[in-house]
């Protein structure tokens, strides 16, 4: 990528002392002592690349081309569903709010795109049901029925196993074959899930549908630039290629193990540096609508990955960050008290970009409106500016520790870099806090216990249905 | 209310050391030793009772016909558009998502309603923008613009001076008097403010616009229960009167100072005790998408109520809880790693529903699917309350504190309950914490820092524009 290319930059003054004083900041020793282990980090999780195959998503054209594919064979639906949970929901959602219109789904003005050959083409409304609220999905469900024949339905789980969306699953597939036959569901149903093995593979095979393949070795929160992000990224009209093309542009700057040139190294030092000095929760806050989801998918990256009992070594440690979803200006009227005179207990993020795609201008202000003299004129990008500018000035002078993403603009290749540099703060990150970055134990039990109350047979559902229930009986006496 | 109405009710047995344990579980002999300090907290906020008007809110049925009125007035728009922010957004929109349908803004048949005389009626859009995005509000002007002749503004700010709402009052009065000429403003533009003082009344005044009074003393995350809150819920055909006997309901349920018989005393006294216990996170998370949107209300009214740096006293504290929105099933995804192996710096809020308005049945689960089986036949209700129970269960077998509010279901009886229970916690804890409940003094700041950014004239504006500038100028060498 070209260095005119629009870029994202991580600014990181606002942690130092100086700007927020001695007990707060980090001092030029601290940020010196911080090279070390952070080189160390970098470079094993560098040599470790062939077992973390995330790193290598931004470079798998294969998986671009199956996708861009199917993606072109069901253009013509109406509506696209991906149903998913988790890493094979959010950062769809995430890539949908950043790089589509407002009103996408509700304004068929603002889903029609004009391709090269100058035809206007109206893209299909994106819905992703990531739960299974029997009101919200059955609201969705009345809306949807007359219009089953022009909708596409993506299923998207590694195993198949997912209690969530298997139930989706057997939901949509039976209104399918009840209203359309089973002749046309290859028609309405694309899977993405393992290459070989679950429940889904072996569905998609009989049943002859299209299908995608979640990479081995990726988990379900390093996945949105593989298929399971990507094919609702390109049915809804997003540049993929650029997407990818900044992931890679960002894989370029985040190899060094010179601390003060990589920006996903300074991320996970400086968090690990505060996480250590009493400051556990980690607020990312955007400046701008469109960044907003972002922060979902950030929240699971961070706190899924770091969130652990056990360090490598086996030791109990009880460690992880709690990552937080704050949105500018909106906040500001919601939080920023909390953050500024409450406990010096956080690091914060914004996102903020330097030039929006549009501006709205305000009008004149006279009459009993002249108080708002000083807006006249200017455009909301420079007052949403402001605001950022203004909260973080403020959380300075309380000696809050304050990071700046900047994002030229929001646009694929910048939100490519954005997933790309989290990806590889949170591998980071994860080799500071010294725990394995890549499971998750401890959804484990959940998940098995939610079988055992659904009746699933075999001995040990049976038996963790027997404690649940002792467990958990309602005692009304401490019910008021 | 009739015993017989729809109730909430607190469950708090899941904090005790019987269900969790001596280390992190709260023993009987400390459970006692709050039940003094509780006692005068309750006693102080019932007697504080006339300078805490939102005590008031749901007896004043004044208010509750002013909006009847305006609401009956607007009721042949199509699109009703609520210009807030804060405490002027936040309980509009926890409304409309918990109290109407999913799809209620895509769907003309989600929004018909049946009259009294079984007339057909259809419903106004919702659109509640608390932001001044450019790109997000520009996206809605191009949407709205032919249609501005049906759509009706309500703008909500007690003082008139909040930035962001004047900025969109600017650039939405503009668009009016362009579009559709001064004449036609009063069918356009509703104002919500103060009584007397402030921008906005003589505006409404001198323009002769439909208006509604933010009630003296009744902080901004305190008004949902005030014109603020009311009339895009009375506009979006939701009972107010049975919202307001709701909250009336529960007023009943927290003025005993004994702790064992009072649901919001018992909020106020775990989190209180567990804030001091190494437990500063307060985590609330809905099983019900209806219920999610009632977490950011949460959010601003515990963390701007809670969250200050001085004590009654005038010592310095820096105290305060840090609230986080979670949603079920959905976030067992992406935060309950977290959650159960991370530190053991949680207090868990769950909401749960009895009795959803619908199910969604699963279909069967045959040949390749047979693994899902178990799912066959269920509903989703069924599989959502599972996941709860499934995941408290696994929660409590780490030891972290869970706590329940049960929906026997979910209409606007009980949303007024939750409302009016949160509200009444947030005193007492106010108590117990020691601080000022009310103020919110550190948002000031910001505030004044935004207008000197934005140019506003006078001394202090242009020394503290200086002031920003000299402190927050990029240096280059620390943007990577």
């Amino acid at each position: 990528m070209a260095l005119s290319e629009p870029r994202i930059s991580l600014y990181w003054k606002n942690v130092l002392t100086e700007q927020i004083g001695e007990e707060h900041g980090i001092s030029p020793a601290q940020l010196e002592g911080l090279e070390g282990p952070v080189a160390k980090a970098v470079e094993a999780v560098n040599a470790a690349r062939a077992e973390t195959p995330y790193r290598d998503l931004p470079y798998r054209t294969e998986y671009r081309d199956e996708v861009r594919k199917i993606a072109g064979e069901v253009a013509g639906c109406e509506n696209f569903v991906v149903l998913g949970i988790g890493g094979s929901a959010l950062g769809n959602i995430a890539l949908q709010t950043a790089l589509n219109p407002y009103l996408y789904n509700v304004d068929a003005a603002q889903r029609q795109r004009t391709t090269t050959d100058k035809k206007t083409v109206r893209l299909p409304r994106l819905f992703v049901f990531d739960n299974v609220d029997p009101v919200q999905f059955g609201n969705f469900l009345d809306w949807v029925g007359p219009q089953l024949d022009r909708t596409v339905f993506n299923v998207v789980s590694k195993s198949g196993q997912t209690a969530e969306t298997a139930a989706q699953l057997l939901v949509v597939r039976k209104l399918l074959l009840d209203r359309l036959g089973p002749k046309v569901l290859r028609e309405h149903l694309v899977i993405t899930t393992d290459a070989e093995t679950g429940v889904l593979r072996p569905f998609a095979r009989n049943q002859n549908l299209r299908s995608l393949v979640v990479p081995a070795g990726v988990g379900g929160r390093f996945s949105v630039l593989s298929p399971v992000g990507l094919l609702s990224a390109a049915v809804c009209g997003i540049d993929i290629d650029a997407l990818l093309a900044g992931a890679a542009a960002m894989d370029d700057r985040v190899k060094t193990p010179v601390l003060r040139d990589n920006p996903a190294a300074l991320i996970a030092a400086i968090h690990w540096h505060y996480y250590h000095r009493s400051k556990p929760i980690h607020v990312m806050m955007p400046y701008a609508y469109a960044l907003k989801d972002l922060c979902d998918w950030y929240r699971q990256l961070w706190a899924e990955s770091l969130g652990k009992a056990e360090a490598r070594d086996g030791s109990r440690v009880h460690i992880g960050p709690t990552p937080v979803k704050a949105l500018g200006a909106t906040d500001q009227h919601s939080q920023v008290q909390l953050y500024r005179e409450g406990p010096n207990d956080k690091v914060f993020t914004f996102l903020q970009v330097d030039q929006f795609e549009r501006d709205v201008v305000m009008g004149p202000a006279e009459g009993e409106l002249a108080d708002l003299d000083y807006l006249a004129g200017a455009g909301m990008a420079k007052l949403l500016n402001a605001e950022k500018t203004a909260t973080e000035y403020a959380l300075l002078e309380d000696q809050r520790p304050c990071l700046t993403v900047r994002f030229d603009r929001v646009c694929a290749e910048t939100v490519g870099q954005f997933f790309y540099l989290y990806e590889a703060a949170t591998s980071i990150a994860g080799r500071l806090f010294n725990i394995n970055t890549y499971d998750q134990p401890a959804v484990e039990l959940g998940k098995q216990a939610t079988f055992a109350l659904m009746g699933r047979k075999g001995e040990t559902y049976e038996k963790l249905a027997r404690a649940i229930t002792a467990k958990m009986r309602v005692d009304p006496g401490f019910a008021v």
